[in-house]
């Protein structure tokens, strides 16, 4: 199966600075990247599509996830349907 | 250590179209990959970095490598050092 790199840019907008204060952690928290990533478990069986990891940048709200899929366009509709589609799907055939 | 996802941009600069014909792959082949992996490797313990994996798409030439390092600078220099400058070293202190 092809595996694929999708990229999320600033899944949650980042608040405005004098809003967050110094104490604010913008961006992706793990326990939002944890409650995404499960939604994406919960239904990507049907496009059988199987994500296998994430990772998370809060300060710049990037997010990368690495899965199996039959296609880019699969990997797409489960996270449009989880509600944070990528911004970027990429096959990556080559890997070391 | 924390960890980095570092980004490379087009590693090897698409050729043109016609030069390239129908049968050419255009940016990174495996064995790219490989060479540039193993001169990170080569050099990775003086900085006190891990490149732990790295994903490449040959058509858009993008390639992500995952590493565990003290600081997004000690990654960079590695790159550098080895040949291929990231385009932008980020912290992912969140994975799931």
């Amino acid at each position: 199966m092809p595996k694929f790199m999708d990229v999320h840019h600033a899944m949650h907008p980042v608040m405005d600075v004098h809003e967050l204060g110094h104490h604010g952690m913008h961006g992706v928290t793990p326990e939002a990247l944890q409650a995404a990533h499960q939604a994406d478990l919960d239904i990507q069986d049907e496009e059988d599509v199987d994500f296998q990891r994430a990772w998370g940048d809060p300060d710049s709200g990037m997010v990368w996830c690495i899965s199996e899929a039959p296609s880019a366009e699969a990997v797409q509709r489960i996270h449009e349907r989880a509600g944070h589609p990528a911004t970027e799907v990429y096959p990556v055939p080559v890997e070391v």
